[in-house]
């Protein structure tokens, strides 16, 4: 996006975002200690801070603003981390390295892993409760409670977690590709932004749009990650790359080629970047946090 | 509790919530299907319903209705049924067996056993969010998020359940073993009865009593637990008896022996009940359920 200064945006939004999870988290010596240091070890291992910037771009393009949605936003990055801690556990992918560090439970040891990432889902909730005292309408927390549950569990990401263990090693189909893209990482994605314009009390019709821009923003978010599997390398991604292939992972550079991925990212982006053109300026930040997802190298 | 016809109240409260359970969960058939058998398999295993009935309970004592709650009754139980399935995993107790059946990972592997446990949490806040149809005031719904959270993260349940694996094979003080059965037990029992009773309209006093006989209560069901595990067998368990002894857990009895903690646990629930005689005749079946978590075989 010209005239837009994306990594401004992203230093301050981040900031924003990092100073609210360390208030949300409970201190290192608040009893039980073990497990507050597993959730604070994970969440502020860094990572893009993606969801929560999402939450607070969708509150933005309908007129809202940062402090509108700050708790639901590290809710969203909260829901991000325990799905990393358990997708990484032995009994799941079995990774040892995560943005560049030991995994959780390669720290703590898979009970303390486990109950992490049970603590992190509930806080989670805990949190977009808080939000109620910052928005106009707190009403609209009973929505947004439903909107993340719906995207986290078996008709989201749990669900595309699901499909994908048990697609391991096996020829998968398009659509079950397809299925597994927009469930495990395009759900919570589109529901970041969504719930980000409910909470700034987006209408139906703003946020029918953003939802839409939200779905093609997060399956080629997916499919960026894919590619970046198959070219990164352990310094760029923080994990191994070409961790998917050596697990067998169903991905789309595996399915449909890496020009062909690669074409099909940008048509979502450029298709995204086209129906927020509806909210004319207030889109920008949003629109070049699409082509960002698309640019990225990590 | 004279002339309060107990088992017909159990019987009718369980009947409901099972059917609300059924309706709540998602179908065998629905994609992807192993994750929903697992949830089902683990929740319809079937268990005494005790939280559920509580929420029933702590509504009907301040003049409210089970349909007013059984959205949050069945999320308790839920919450309730996931922490089972983590907590049999080989990385937390390592139970083959649990309520007479193989545990989830058994059955499921402890892939689709941790996804399960997963979305039994998420579904719960989604059961909440529901309820705020059925009530006077949806704005409870935010109270009760944030109360059921936090009953069931690491200010309650997960916190009790870091400490108790901590403990394993320790000696440890009188104090830990109350930290560990208020956190990992009593905190979702006590949850249970508050909620109900928010959502039913009771105001700050009537919670307020309710709140301190749901933590006198919650305590006194672990204690009698321990004490279970100690007599009991596998016929009236549905588990190993002695099976804490085994894995040397930190119980009542290993710490106070059984008499004096028979003896607490009568205390604890005739405490209980004294406190709920300022609701006079409505608190008949909350009282005779206390007096069944003392009397229960299993």
């Amino acid at each position: 996006m010209s005239g837009f200064a994306l990594q401004a945006y992203l230093k301050e939004r981040r900031a924003l975002v990092d100073a609210a999870l360390e208030r949300a988290l409970p201190g290192e010596d608040v009893p039980p200690p073990t497990v507050h240091r597993a959730m604070r070890y994970s969440v502020m291992a860094g990572g893009k801070r993606l969801r929560p910037i999402l939450v607070i771009a969708g509150a933005e393009t309908v007129g809202g603003t940062a402090a509108m949605v700050l708790p639901t936003a590290c809710a969203l990055e909260l829901i991000h981390t325990y799905s990393l801690i358990h997708d990484d556990l032995p009994a799941m992918d079995d990774d040892d390295y995560r943005r560049g560090r030991l995994t959780s439970h390669k720290v703590f040891g898979d009970a303390v892993a486990i109950l992490a990432g049970d603590a992190l889902l509930t806080l989670a909730f805990r949190l977009i409760a808080d939000n109620a005292d910052l928005v106009r309408d707190p009403r609209s927390i009973r929505d947004v409670v439903a909107e993340v549950a719906d995207a986290a569990g078996t008709a989201g990401m749990v669900g595309g977690q699901v499909v994908d263990i048990e697609s391991e090693g096996k020829a998968i189909s398009v659509e079950t590709l397809e299925y597994i893209h927009r469930h495990k990482t395009a759900a919570l994605i589109r529901a970041s932004l969504r719930v980000g314009a409910r909470l700034a009390g987006g209408d139906a019709a703003a946020v029918a749009v953003i939802s839409e821009a939200g779905g093609d923003l997060g399956l080629a978010f997916q499919i960026v990650d894919d590619i970046l599997d198959v070219e990164g390398n352990l310094e760029e991604l923080g994990k191994t790359a070409g961790s998917d292939e050596r697990k067998q992972k169903a991905t789309y550079p595996a399915v449909h080629g890496l020009e062909a991925s690669r074409r099909q990212a940008r048509m979502l982006i450029e298709r995204a970047k086209e129906r927020l053109g509806v909210f004319d300026a207030r889109s920008a930040p949003l629109c070049a946090l699409a082509d960002y997802v698309f640019e990225r190298k990590n």
